[in-house]
């Protein structure tokens, strides 16, 4: 990675980092250029607007998720096993903290219009497709009954997760994780009907 | 209500609608003082601190959830008709939009300390017990069985509406309504076995 690459690599993960503790509108360039002791034009070489700066940040957070918990899903066999792999991994994704920005920006967007909007949309949509594929496929399988419906699953794992998200960072109720997995098995065991 | 409480319950309403768009921690007072056409030292008189302020948007947040969703739950018979009416209510609340603030809070707060943090866990533990305790009276009304867990419904309880919130607000989807209802359905139906 050349120098260039490392320094836009650098803003980025910063930025993501103030975004889930501040939010993504009230990051600012020059605030981000002291941080990272880089000159604001600097830091404009690589991003010319906050705008701009907003959608890498939402870039590498879809990237994120996908290398920590799509893609060793898919390793998992289809059906069943990698429906569980998905909800594993995604409650990994969630305890390793701070970069789960999306609920958050979610809350942040809902009321805004424009291409940031538009692409912390397009993430929650991504999003669904995901667990809707995977309840999909182990219909396929034979390991969900076929009356199973993958959009209604997808919105009930969601919940389990944004609960499970909530709880862990707010509350400090320990069975956290036990509510979480209870919820889940409740979840699983009705597509199997 | 005397004027210095009609003042005092504007700078809150306006600061609670404003909350819901920019987050607590982005309320400026000068904002807030040229919105409501108040000198600075005006609101001053009223809320002596950002912090001051915060506190009381939250206890109208709180009130207003009380007032909406369990004061006209409470009129309903004991057990699982109350339990219906708190979901049926506040999916209501929800849906009338803007004010449900509690779920943006917990994410913008959940990092932090303090005593503002301290009221946002408070909010979300009362929350709780209001699901938690409606259970409990379904289980002594023998509408649930005695093997429900109430802590472990409150949970799923909210994990549904966090879903129904974040999807009706985020994505333009017309089945949100029966996707939230027929999770809660099957809630129920696992609480009588």
């Amino acid at each position: 990675m050349g120098k260039g690459l490392m320094t836009r690599q650098k803003i980025v993960d910063r930025a993501l980092a103030l975004a889930g503790e501040v939010g993504l509108e009230s990051i600012s360039l020059g605030v981000l250029a002291e941080h990272l002791s880089l000159s604001k034009s600097g830091l404009f070489a690589h991003f010319r607007s906050k705008e701009a700066l907003q959608m890498a940040v939402l870039q590498e957070a879809k990237d994120e998720f996908t290398k920590s918990v799509v893609v060793p899903a898919i390793a998992k066999p289809r059906g069943e096993p990698r429906v569980q792999a998905i909800f594993t991994y995604y409650c990994s994704w969630i305890r390793s903290g701070g970069r789960c920005i999306f609920m958050a920006l979610a809350q942040e967007y809902d009321d805004r219009t424009g291409p940031v909007h538009a692409l912390v949309v397009e993430a929650q949509k991504d999003l669904n497709k995901v667990f809707e594929k995977a309840a999909r496929i182990a219909i396929e399988e034979g390991h969900f009954h076929s009356s199973c419906d993958p959009a209604q699953f997808a919105f009930e794992f969601f919940g389990i997760a944004m609960a499970y998200q909530h709880t862990l960072k707010l509350l400090d109720d320990p069975k956290t994780e036990t509510r979480a997995q209870v919820a889940f098995d409740a979840l699983i065991a009705r597509q199997k009907k």
